[in-house]
């Protein structure tokens, strides 16, 4: 592919005035996204002194400012190198109606990780996935993505790279990696073309952009963005999925499966299940300090552990996170309290704020409500629309399984009780001063909607209940069964994560 | 002080039964301090292995642990290190309702620091200062910041770390600061004696508790705690700052006085400067290069450069942001719009949402509306009360100070127009399709208070034009002026900057 490139002609007449127009397009354009609400991510990469920074200059000469944010993607830092290495760039993306532009992108952590032996063949394949995935849910979600790939030949990278090495001022800005892209030209070729053919998905294509001669480089980046965001504003405007024109065949990734695990309907749950105050106080104790013990030990091997509570209301989640958050150091723990997403939030990807919680390895990270809300409230309420729903099952397994393949264990209760059970309990809420505050109108309604949640929550278990991170239904119309159950099952889990490590 | 704190009896009977009663009563006040919105900071210092973590788990026991955060304070991170010193712990402070615990305090960071020769005499007193003003503006806000020192003997502090030593499991506790902690006793004691001597302030005084024995050491600080809390939530419901009472004599730190630089009223600037179209074609190209190679300097010697845009409705802030930002390398700088707070904004202190907007040292950071309308559009739509707007025009200028210190070169930029040219101005906005986002009705209605502003606006530059931080009115009724004022104001003060460094 980048052999085709080089063989193109560039045009030379009338460069200048077409650029020109070509800005002003793109900036009358910009009024357009903003209004229709749409994120724009646009990808920086290629070879060693292609000359990225200076044609992102170029490019942003058209936009305001104040609706774009260029993103430098240098060496992970030491917080994120504690996350999942798709944080770093999850936490980078746009709001609605903005644009960000990376300055060298995944694809920069992938092939060159490799290409520089900081990464193997299985380690580099795996995170091409985790590629496809992300810019998958992105642009399901509305996102347009322009990645662009520029292309010198090895006269031209020479040609640089000797002047800047030449000159005091700039001889810092070449570095052993620029040399060795250089002296390796022919093998990054290859791994760049095998790369940008495995990674040409349809719904997210290169566009190589050949890029000796600069001028002729910015009319053609101009074009390739205002022509991608005028396909995508019409896109969004028929409310369909944008395919962008492709320069080069595409592939469609497969879409992987996932290992389901089963989960019982909530109506066959036996909910009779009890412990007596000394079973519970004995158990309490014992488990505890079982798992204080476990927790020492995930930090010095530096395992993560997400724990996520579902749950009817007055289920008793506040109760059973206090008890298990009682056994663990509180220097190696944070609770998550999830409420309604604020409106930076809900102007990004719904994962978005979720991949932003993340604590670091070795810590214990507790959801109270999690990223279910998803496929529960949201379409109940009609907050968000059946499509997009849909697709939030296999999107949350895949977070799951990139939080799976981080280290972490991913443990999620549904905590239940039966429909008297909690009318019982919201009684008890209003008659108790303390407790009042905890019982709202709200509780009511939800109340009236319990067939249709439990219709929810079946097929949820159901399609999200995985091999890495199945769902463990408790029992909670006994709050002291409840929480010995989740103790237990945490330190089974945690215990299984450490026999491996 | 710590010295009269070991002699101290120890309370032995009823302890246990105690500390249950005030465990169930610091629980009950929970809901007090929720339905309060009090935020709760809580700080735990001390020597090496007086029991931090212990006593720490033991006092969140009574907390539900969705109210709480408990943040372990280590070295700063790569990043932290390229803000100023004190971003690490405002970005931790908690919402309204909430606590958070600090395991290490600011004053590590000082005074352990200052003892292991990190830290000179003069900077360790320079951070006292900046503690000082942290802990007052955060307390002058509502915030109730109970400040915990664990102390114990030498005898005692000998024993637990031989004890720590002599076990392959707990071992790895033991570093060589503790070990020099253990070794230079005496003079940590003196330290640590004048250190809370100069910062027993009388808003957030120390409380020094005895931790040779735990228990009575549990007991103490849950007494601490609730005193403190009742204290507040009493003082909160009188609408008065809270002063808890305090353990030892009381310091008042004098208020630091800023050097004022005068600034015209805006009635006196003369708006008739303008440019031909020629001088600002040849002076825009000629400021934006020499812009572009100064940036280039502030990178290498890691000098941020903050710019604060404020100006009326239509003044041309977008335009003129534009042509700076144009001038810049994208990979170094960031524009930041600046909205309505956010609910989790609003649930903090007022300036926390800047100091977590921050980027690292080396880069330009335009502010597109600042922290100023704290003293403008709040008091003036009666969105914030006049005693916290009067603090604030300190306060900002204490922020500011400590933007300089950390090596910022901080331009603020008021954008002035007349009242006929904004009228033109919003007329051709409404007459021009692609403009018409631009102007609302809220446009119209602030046009309203036009003499209402004016007063604010001369009283905010009158107060908060300092030397390190003057504020710059620019003639705005030509743009093309406005825009080489603008640059030029820039160049000549990241000159200045350069040639200090």
């Amino acid at each position: 592919m980048l052999k085709k490139i080089e063989q193109r002609e560039t045009r030379k007449t009338d460069v200048i005035e077409r650029i020109k127009s070509l800005r002003l397009e793109l900036a009358k354009l910009e009024t357009q996204i903003k209004d229709a609400g749409l994120p724009v991510i646009i990808t920086f990469d290629g070879w060693s002194a292609a000359g990225k920074g200076s044609l992102i200059s170029q490019v942003i000469k058209a936009l305001d400012p104040r609706f774009f944010e260029v993103v430098s993607v240098r060496a992970p830092s030491d917080t994120d190198r504690r996350k999942p290495w798709m944080f770093r760039f999850w936490k980078e993306i746009p709001m609605k109606g903005r644009f960000t532009i990376f300055d060298r992108s995944w694809y920069h952590d992938c092939v060159n990780g490799y290409m520089y032996g900081e990464l193997g063949k299985k380690g580099y394949k795996h995170r091409l996935g985790d590629i496809a995935t992300f810019e998958r849910q992105l642009t399901d979600d509305g996102y347009l993505i322009i990645k662009i790939f520029l292309h010198i030949t090895r006269k031209e990278q020479k040609k640089r790279i000797e002047k800047l090495q030449s000159s005091n001022v700039t001889a810092w800005r070449v570095d052993d990696k620029d040399r060795y892209n250089l002296e390796h030209y022919d093998e990054f070729r290859d791994a760049y073309d095998e790369l940008i053919e495995s990674t040409n998905f349809d719904y997210a294509p290169w566009n190589v952009i050949g890029a000796n001669e600069k001028t002729s480089a910015v009319l053609d980046i101009y074009e390739v963005i205002i022509g991608s965001v005028k396909g995508a504003l019409a896109a969004k405007a028929d409310k369909k999925k944008f395919i962008p024109k492709a320069q080069f065949e595409t592939v469609s990734p497969a879409l992987e499966g996932f290992n389901s695990v089963q989960v019982p309907k909530l109506k066959d749950i036996d909910l009779d299940k009890s412990l007596t105050e000394e079973e519970y106080e004995e158990q309490l104790d014992k488990y505890q300090n079982k798992l204080f013990k476990l927790q020492n030990l995930c930090y010095q091997k530096k395992i993560p552990v997400i724990i996520c509570y579902e749950g009817w209301d007055a289920g008793g989640k506040g109760g059973n996170i206090k008890r298990l958050a009682a056994a663990l150091d509180p220097r190696g723990y944070e609770v998550k309290p999830i409420a309604a997403p604020e409106p930076s939030e809900l102007a990004r990807h719904y994962l978005w704020r979720f991949w932003n919680r993340l604590e670091n390895d070795g810590h214990f990270t507790i959801f109270d409500r999690t990223w279910y809300g998803r496929v529960m409230v949201e379409p109940i309420e009609g907050l968000t629309p059946k499509d997009r729903v849909d697709q939030a099952y296999r999107e949350i397994n895949e977070f799951e399984a990139q939080l799976a393949d981080w280290g972490a264990v991913v443990i999620k209760f549904w905590i239940n009780i039966d429909k008297d059970e909690q009318y019982r309990r919201f009684k008890e809420r209003e008659e108790t001063p303390e407790k009042q505050w905890k019982i709202t109108d709200e509780d009511w309604r939800n109340r009236e909607k319990w067939d249709i949640y439990e219709e929810y929550i079946d097929r949820m278990t159901e399609l999200t209940s995985t091999e890495t991170a199945p769902w463990v239904i408790i029992e909670g119309n006994d709050k002291k069964y409840a929480r010995i159950k989740a103790l237990k099952t945490v330190i089974k889990r945690v215990e299984e994560a450490l026999e491996k490590k």
